[in-house]
């Protein structure tokens, strides 16, 4: 049973309060507090030495990270970040320098979105240290990009270059909070995710909430030069359309809407984000199940996407 | 540098939104999200393997433990809990049944205070498990019952038995929501906060954000049988009182009123929570310090209270 499957045998079935209108399965919780005109967003995540970052990431990546994911998150549904708590597991031998660094680099980024740090908890940890960020963030009522909204004929999209990100930029993205907002203002994409697991599993993510298959264009996909470069390393190396696919930690948007605003979107994006690559991926269809179509032909990209792909 | 040392280093001083009513430094940040007569609270915590629970502790107290101590924090503002989010880490080989243990110790306690939880994420954490909880909870606009209200002349109470929790209570306690809601409703206590760190840490806490000292009336103090047991085991075992002072994980409340209500609410008390031992065990006075008051004389509990009272 896979982390995914997990999750969903616990949370499949449990009654929750009228409040809710997005509960567990989404990029966040969607509540309703009692403000005309405003949804809450409700996230929480972590990092783990060892897992999500390592000895050679600096203190202030560490911070980024763990924050930036969570606002990662809350782009994912259209929204804006409001506050953040930290809940900091370290080693009995901890050392303050690194434990500032971790908070500077929490500030840097969030002071950038307007979040701040509105409480904090440090707890020992001897397996290692963690970094736990609880966040709201709010949404118009009603207007959440969920991944459950995708419809077949919908154009997919993704941001940014993918693969290779844990070459480094994954300690160094940025979350795509103002790109999503301006997404969801002028045209309200169908269905949206952010890019934790990569474009073909959180691709897959979409389909499952939605009900849907769909193709992916290998061309379109947008490589990025640290897949490129990586995959040059030899001929054990992971190809780059492969990494681009499934190496996760890209922190991208990921979203469908319909082929007929295709051409209006990328006329658009260009001039108001000009750092920022925009790109259709692919297509929604009827049924299921995830295909790539390559030069060499069509074939479809499983759960263990990446035997298959080989 | 211990850990509230620590956390005031790196939160002093910062900036927060106008929206922000109690940042870092109490039991929960207290946020003001635009719903006239409603203020929000917010929290984060986490338990760790082999910090807050060892192989003992059966799955479903471990997942009982995690959520209560956040319960217990909502509590310590006189507040109501409305919604959870869960990060578990996991070690890759984890047991389904495990984690399963774990949600539906969750759900139990969180059911009976009306907490969905409304979303969760997993992690692998190869150093050992955690759980990381956060919590928004609900309070009547500027109701909240802070650490920095204490008063000198007001009584110190405290509810239940403290002292010895770790063999076995910590897994098991009751979150005080209801008796810190009446405490709001019908006393109003100038402060509160839940013992996590020990009646005389947390008392510390309540006193330093006061500016105010206090005395305990060691005799009044409600030492727990675990507690007295456990002072039998020897020469070397901690003397009971120490234990109750010092012991931590009591997650009872601490509070301070005015000493002209000390009388009237322990008349209302007995009648409405028949079960749950409510004590006068000291008094707010003006100053700086906390001493203790014993059967042998008055003596100062310092930071390193331990040795001191020895």
């Amino acid at each position: 049973m896979n982390e995914f499957e997990l999750i969903r045998k616990l949370t499949d079935g449990v009654a929750l309060s009228d409040d809710v209108k997005v509960g567990p399965g989404d990029d966040c919780a969607v509540l309703d507090l009692g403000v005309e005109g405003t949804d809450f967003l409700f996230k929480t995540d972590a990092v783990v030495q060892s897992v999500h970052f390592n000895d050679e990431a600096t203190p202030e990546q560490i911070g980024h990270k763990a924050i930036g994911r969570v606002l990662s998150d809350i782009a994912a549904m259209g929204g804006r970040p409001m506050h953040a708590l930290v809940t900091l597991g370290l080693a009995a031998d901890f050392d303050v320098a690194v434990v500032e660094g971790i908070y500077r680099g929490m500030r840097r980024l969030g002071d950038r979105f307007g979040v701040g740090v509105v409480g904090g908890e440090t707890t020992s940890s001897p397996g290692g240290a963690f970094l736990s960020i609880a966040m709201l963030g709010r949404v118009p009522a009603g207007r959440a990009l969920l991944r459950s909204g995708a419809k077949e004929g919908d154009a997919v999209f993704v941001t940014g270059e993918l693969g290779g990100s844990l070459g480094g930029r994954h300690l160094e993205f940025e979350p795509r909070i103002e790109e999503a907002s301006w997404l969801r203002e002028n045209f309200s994409p169908h269905a949206m995710i952010d890019l934790s697991d990569g474009l073909a599993g959180d691709l897959k993510h979409i389909l499952r909430a939605s009900g849907c298959a769909a193709e992916i264009f290998g061309d379109a996909v947008p490589v990025s030069r640290a897949a490129k470069l990586r995959a040059r390393e030899g001929s054990a190396a992971k190809p780059a359309l492969l990494a681009a696919l499934t190496d996760g930690e890209d922190f991208e948007l990921l979203f469908t809407l319909p082929a007929r605003d295709a051409v209006c979107l990328l006329d658009a994006w260009k001039p108001r984000f000009p750092d920022v690559r925009l790109g259709c991926v692919g297509k929604v269809l009827a049924g299921r199940g995830l295909k790539i179509r390559t030069e060499t032909g069509v074939r479809e990209l499983s759960d263990d996407g990446y035997l298959h792909f080989q």
